[in-house]
């Protein structure tokens, strides 16, 4: 998808929302486990019940990478079902991979093409090489890791030896800058680091950044909107178990809209 | 399997070579392309032709993932192929996973309980809760990236700003010693990078080194031993392309095994 046409479905909806599809057998309405794909079942019933009030999906493939063939096969399912039923939604997988150069190129095809997802997130530990194949497909993006949401993210991302501008987050948005197709990238930027979002500004003033970690998480909407809004809006601000979980019952869906327009609501205002 | 295991292996067949399963349809012989599972064919081709020369085998996730569902049964049949008919061979899931730690859990059931491979490799970039839950797992490992072996690896993994001691690399090392059961840690360090074995090896004497590299990525056997080896070995090194598709003819096995032999033969100078 052209990031113009993502910008045009969150002015015209007045969200950016992200809703992630971290969906666990454990913890979906019980009700759906006599389903021949609950998986499949639950994320169409809250596609159906929040696409509204969300303009992205971003299912974590590590949930689905857990129940293993049936797992992909509900991924299949859902990401065909995005594409097929609503082409305007923007559709991330968060992979978190990366690998020597060669490799990544198979994981870029698995994603990108494949299963045709307009995103990707990437892991930049392995540098360059490891992340221009992701690049490589046109209209498609790839999300850098950057400053995550986790409290490990204070372990190395935050490693510096003086100045917090040596920081590895800031290294890898600034070295990122210079690949081939750089024009591809987004950034994963922790709404619990909001403060960092100033400086992330500073390097990047008009990518897209996916924040994950309002809700859940305690980071707060109006901080990440304070720093982080361009012109071109330039973020999307994820929310999984805050809504998809919101209730175990039959009206699990119902609940789950209502929860997704409220945070959509919170967005209207900053926008 | 305890390392123990690993070590008695080692020692009996006088070999800690790895051989890389990066199982690629557009590269195994083109007889093969006409069974009904390509991908399992050829891996168990290759493991019955090698084993009595290595003592592990590693997948690599990426070439699965890129066909999908069919990836993922090829892989399912790979990996209790191996558990059931060579229980002494150490099996490594080469998947390069990290995430928050809840979704971390995710991936550390899906490779180390139910595919029940050995190890797993993990990217350490989001820190201690990122890792954690894969080195709950009793008689598993979790294999840290440290420093790699493709030319990315300078990027960040090298980054410091005053003496080597600073690099990212060592801090990753350092830092997860602290980690809760770390002694179920390894660490992967490239070959090409050789000569920073010696800096390793001053932070994490003892631990087990996975090494790649050697071979189609210029490394040299002889130094990786002469600054890896320890009184345990210490060391599994790993090939991949170098073996696997030595010959796209039917004789792709047995050129695959003397090839194996090759290094088998090399590394027991060292031993």
């Amino acid at each position: 998808m052209k990031i113009n046409h993502l910008v045009d479905q969150i002015k015209s909806k007045k969200s950016f929302l992200c809703i992630g599809l971290d969906t666990d057998l454990e913890k979906i309405p019980k009700h759906l486990l006599k389903e021949q794909d609950p998986i499949f079942a639950f994320n169409k019933a809250i596609i159906d019940a929040t696409h509204t009030y969300a303009v992205s999906y971003k299912p974590n493939i590590a949930f689905y990478e857990a129940y293993g063939v049936e797992g992909w096969i509900a991924l299949e399912k859902t990401i065909n079902y995005l594409n097929t039923n609503y082409p305007e939604i923007y559709t991330i997988a968060d992979a978190k991979r990366g690998d020597i150069g060669n490799t990544s190129g198979r994981y870029a095809q698995a994603f990108l093409k494949h299963l045709n997802f307009d995103a990707i997130t990437v892991a930049p530990y392995m540098g360059k090489d490891s992340v221009e194949p992701f690049l490589e497909f046109k209209d498609k993006h790839t999300i850098l890791l950057a400053l995550t949401s986790n409290s490990g993210a204070c372990d190395f991302q935050t490693f510096s030896k003086d100045a917090e501008e040596d920081a590895l987050y800031q290294s890898v948005i600034k070295t990122s800058k210079e690949w081939e197709n750089s024009e591809n990238l987004m950034y994963v930027v922790g709404a619990s680091k909001a403060q960092h979002l100033k400086a992330v500004r500073r390097i990047v003033p008009d990518s897209f950044l996916l924040v994950p970690g309002v809700g859940a998480q305690g980071g707060s909407l109006e901080d990440v909107c304070k720093y982080g809004l361009t012109k071109n809006i330039g973020l999307l601000v994820n929310s999984s178990r805050g809504i998809i979980y919101k209730s175990k019952n039959e009206d699990f869906a119902k609940k789950a809209a209502k929860e997704a327009q409220k945070l959509q609501k919170e967005m209207a205002k900053y926008l």
